[in-house]
């Protein structure tokens, strides 16, 4: 998407043999900068200190983390070494892991000098894959937000509330739960987003209002307390989150919060949308909030809040007392009954439950059963 | 209450003709400062920067401003001085208008000579009447308290979740949502209080566990968003907030982000109540989404936020993109029907609705109507 005139991604090759670029999203939205990866160290460190973050980005950064690691040393040591080393750089993400294995499974029959480009290829197309689903739930997506530009007063904005950051820089492009909004925009709708700041890591606060603010669209930073009074006074159309993970039968586990806006959309009518690429579908699991384990994040994350300073210098404050303790769960589940616009995949809309899901996934739900 | 080994009002007269003494409230939970007030321009200055913040304790302060005026100038312009000068401090503040009011309709009459000391009697006067009634709160909360204690297995502490702060350095002591906590607490009662930081202006980070911190009650410190997911996994027995508003049948406007958690309450069975001074009932609304006009404040509240650097210097951080803008509704609604446990005021606990109120307050009740 764009970053003032330029259209970007959030990882890109330069050419077969150089190193990769990267955005380096670790002080958005109060800088970012393009930075290039040269060696297997340089992808392990961008994924262990979160330079680049979102599991679709993840994966992809891992495999070219494989092709720059090969570039070095391309024979079975070099292989396993990557592999492990990636691996371990975040190992709770479902995404990597399996982008990595995908990589082993096809690089390792082939023969030494053959391998690098073969990495550097699957790289590539993990991408394009990745950006594909995105755009498609775009284009399902953008439909729902036009049918409402369409039931309003003419030249009446759409308004629409997400959570937390499901955005383009969360994925290679087009991000998931916004890829409507861009797409609906960028087609001409008129539209203007609340954006819940989501603490505690702010993702909305920095990394949502930054995408949008640099696409030109519309929005507006509220604090997650606000959503459920913007409701009740009629200001919201429509909410559309991201999911981390979500049962064969909707149940959809994502950012801490987001059981809360879909209680206060339900209780005012408001539609609620939840973008599902489906490689984040567990096929295995039908109660989310007894089978999904929820992360339990640092503290400090809670007690401290990072930003800039009025002189431009970037500091962290502590905002509880010293004797205070804090807990910081990560997520949580949203049942399916309160998903009443429905999952938005790259296959179209499914209800939220497992016969919405088995009609557009009929093989994967079969597979998982 | 305690702050430290010592008990302490939020303001207290020190022997009449000399200064009053305030907690300085603004750096907590950092620093707090006690100060004595000593002139007119002192008070308003308490008053307008949120030395003092909480409508009972804004108002207590206003009339102990009126005895720190009539000290210097005891004529009938000091008087009226006194009283605009104050009343311009907070101009939205309906307990500082109340306070001032009675104040100058006791002390007009009096001979000039007579009137300071009237002021600071019935400074003393309304400050006991605020601390009984939070009293009388915390004796039927607690009876709240120790019935689901004594539902739980011994030895269980019984979690309670908390909105924003209306704790005693809201008031003159006790507080009202904290009152029964307190009490509770210090009868032996085991509990455990989650205080939800309560963006954009942290009043629970920062207000409510210091006051828990200081007085020795076992407290967590979790965002806004995490509420949902303990009520769902069966780590919330009660909820309890304050109001700043409530309407004749029961619905009540409190910090934002109190109606998201009575939604999740209501979601999980889990009791909601909310601490009520009958002072705070506006007996001539019945629809509180419709009737009651919520304040838009400042977007730099959602912007920045204040806390303390490592270095222990004080600084505000900006979390959003330069580009983007904020709202900032500071209040919502939450309908009587999702305040299943009920209110508790002085005068015992009432149901949610008209008829509950009624049964409570049958004068007060008639003469709204």
């Amino acid at each position: 998407m764009k970053l003032g005139n330029h259209a970007y991604r959030t990882i890109w090759p330069d050419g077969f043999g150089n190193p990769v670029k990267i955005i380096d999203q670790r002080f958005l939205p109060h800088r970012f900068d393009v930075v290039a990866l040269d060696t297997l160290a340089d992808a392990e460190t961008a994924i262990r200190d979160m330079w680049v973050r979102g599991a679709p980005l993840i994966g992809v950064t891992g495999v070219y983390g494989v092709y720059l690691a090969l570039r070095a040393q391309n024979d079975d040591a070099g292989l396993t070494g990557a592999h492990e080393r990636l691996l371990a750089t975040r190992p709770t993400a479902v995404n990597l892991r399996w982008a990595l294995q995908r990589a082993v499974q096809k690089i390792a029959p082939l023969a030494a000098a053959d391998r690098a480009l073969a990495a550097y290829q699957l790289a590539a197309e993990i991408a394009d894959e990745d950006v594909e689903i995105n755009r498609m739930i775009g284009v399902h997506g953008r439909d729902v937000i036009e049918a409402i530009a369409a039931s309003k007063p003419a030249g009446e904005a759409v308004n629409i509330l997400t959570h937390c950051n499901a955005g383009w820089l969360a994925t290679v492009d087009w991000g998931t739960a916004t890829s409507p909004i861009y797409q609906a925009h960028d087609g001409g709708t008129s539209l203007h987003v609340w954006v819940d700041e989501t603490r505690p890591r702010n993702q909305g606060a920095s990394i949502t209002a930054f995408e949008l603010a640099n696409h030109g669209v519309p929005h507006t930073v509220i604090v997650d307390n606000a959503g459920g009074h913007l409701m009740q006074h009629g200001q919201v159309d429509m909410v559309i989150t991201g999911t981390d993970r979500t049962t064969a039968n909707g149940h959809v586990c994502n950012k801490i919060g987001t059981y809360l806006k879909a209680l206060a959309a339900f209780d005012n009518a408001v539609p609620f949308y939840v973008a599902l690429p489906s490689p984040t579908i567990d096929w295995s699991l039908t109660d989310g909030v007894a089978q999904i384990p929820i992360e339990e994040r640092s503290a400090r994350e809670v007690s401290h809040i990072w930003g800039r300073l009025d002189d431009g210098r970037h500091a962290e404050v502590k905002i509880i007392p010293d004797e205070s303790a804090a807990a910081n769960p990560a997520f949580d589940v949203t049942p399916a009954r309160l998903i009443t616009g429905g999952l938005i995949t790259e296959r179209g809309i499914a209800a939220a439950s497992s016969a919405g899901l088995q009609k557009l996934f009929p093989a994967e739900q079969r597979n998982g059963a």
